[in-house]
């Protein structure tokens, strides 16, 4: 006998996505005061990773209308992290179809970030094994984060597996985008992932959402199986359900560099706040799109709606024939 | 390769606690409209156990300081459920040490009671077992609900499962008082209740609570390794954090005789009102005490005070060495 939620392993990395994910609840129009707290947070926590924002495309998301985060010009980070001197490392995100990938993500050595996080769904495979070429030969640390995987078949996720385990891309990232997984699906893909990844020595990542209060469980079941990265955000604010809560997270990480005191400060100086303002959490509607594997936009705009508060309307909307 | 997920186990039952725990934020001062409209829910829903309250002392817990739900007086229970002419059987809990059993259950034949469940913290284990004898001689459906096993020693809890094994009680169940249990305490216990009931053919429940917003994973966690009785809550009313949300156990289990629809009515009808005027949930100061594995009383009184919003004082007052 053994108790494992007592021990933990070294290699064991959290990256925090409350700007990145978090930004999808307001079109990152975070002001630089909230993302320098956040960073600060992750700092004194011992966090591994910050995803600081998109690298999306200013054509598709025009400035003004999105915030500086939708886009992380490196003025804009550095106005914020200054050299970011400090063993926090910093991640964006890069959509395939909606980033100019070759011309917005500089050379690693004129910029202050890490690591690129590509992501796409698994008909976009092939633009992401160039995204991810080009961020590697760009001098990053690179992951591929394969949305929406409860949507794809296994044929599908098999041959996108195969595929980027080709590539020298660092990290694969199962990533249940409908917080839809229940944990004995959450075991396979991670155990199939691991597979893929093996030869070329390939981490395994956990991108979890919170429809059905599942992210910090599913998270941990990712890790029980051997995943070694894994997402979470502070107070779980991420678009509708949201993410893993990260005071949940470092709550249950056992590696003693992690420190939960700072991120409880910064929940209630800054998160707590925001909830007045904004809503994200794993409320009724988004219960209905996890449980029936749906993309979280009928619900985020029943929460904006009149009738936000009749749930079995939008049972019946989203189970009619029609 | 197969996908338990999408298949059933017929004998899997489901317990409502709604009133039953959900009247520890009130002190069961439920009104009879209230509690018909969940019993009614659990009725159209499927649910096969409703649990309608305490049958507690009125010694220790005046009527009118408390609310009918406390005691479970038959004529109450009649006045919302006439002669439960349904399929959902009744059940109510009586905790050791705070109940007058003896007079207090009514024999089955008197009774429009289905099932007794015998609360108690491991030193009470021998009134328990009393307890366990004479609702079983009465007439009863009897669970044994060891509470707070995750502050109990492992040999405590052996002890105690070895004294009840021999009692012709029907379902032991894990009682996660504290929230604090992580997937693989759960499997563990799971496994140890039914080694422990197997020779008398002895069922084993899973009652989580949901301090970690692990209410519901931990439950079908233990159902993974062979609980066949799981408690939840509709919204996951509960004392403190709450319980498992029984909207979302019902939207995991595949058995066709369960329907989701009358639990989405109930919750925008009565919950969601509720809601608004007593608070319950996984708020940060029941994440803290769960993973501090501690009662969630300090959090109550947390959430009821001035200092509701500042969680670093709270973390700071339960860490601190003095």
């Amino acid at each position: 006998m053994t108790a494992p939620w007592i021990t933990y392993r070294p290699e064991l990395k959290v990256l925090d996505c409350t700007v990145r994910d978090g930004g999808l609840v307001n079109d990152h129009h975070f002001n630089d005061d909230f993302v320098r707290a956040v960073y600060q947070s992750c700092v004194e926590a011992g966090i591994d990773y910050m995803e600081i924002g998109y690298k999306n495309s200013e054509k598709l998301f025009p400035k003004g209308e999105f915030g500086p985060w939708k886009h992380c010009d490196e003025e804009d980070i550095r106005r914020v992290v200054g050299e970011n001197d400090t063993s926090l490392k910093l991640a964006v995100m890069c959509d395939a179809g909606k980033s100019d990938w070759k011309t917005q993500v500089l050379r690693k050595d004129d910029s202050v970030l890490d690591m690129i996080r590509v992501a796409f769904y698994v008909h976009q495979v092939s633009e992401a094994v160039d995204m991810i070429h080009d961020a590697i030969e760009k001098g990053y640390e690179v992951s591929g984060n394969l949305m929406a995987v409860s949507t794809a078949t296994e044929t599908e996720v098999d041959q996108a597996l195969e595929v980027l385990a080709q590539t020298p891309v660092h990290v694969l990232v199962v990533v249940d985008s409908f917080g839809s997984l229940y944990a004995e699906q959450v075991e396979r893909l991670v155990k199939k992932y691991l597979e893929f990844g093996k030869a070329t020595g390939k981490e395994v990542g956990m991108h979890a959402h919170n429809n059905q209060q599942l992210g910090f469980a599913n998270t941990i079941e990712a890790i029980i199986h051997g995943a070694n990265r894994v997402d979470a955000s502070m107070a779980g604010l991420g678009r509708g359900a949201g993410n893993c809560p990260m005071e949940l997270m470092i709550g249950f990480l056992r590696n003693p560099k992690f420190k939960i005191r700072p991120i409880y400060q910064v929940l209630q100086d800054y998160l707590l706040p925001l909830s007045r303002e904004v809503e994200w959490g794993p409320l009724v509607q988004y219960n209905i799109t996890g449980q029936l594997n749906e993309h979280p936009r009928d619900a985020i705009a029943a929460r904006k709606g009149d009738a936000r508060d009749d749930y079995v309307a939008f049972y019946d909307k989203l189970t009619s024939d029609v």
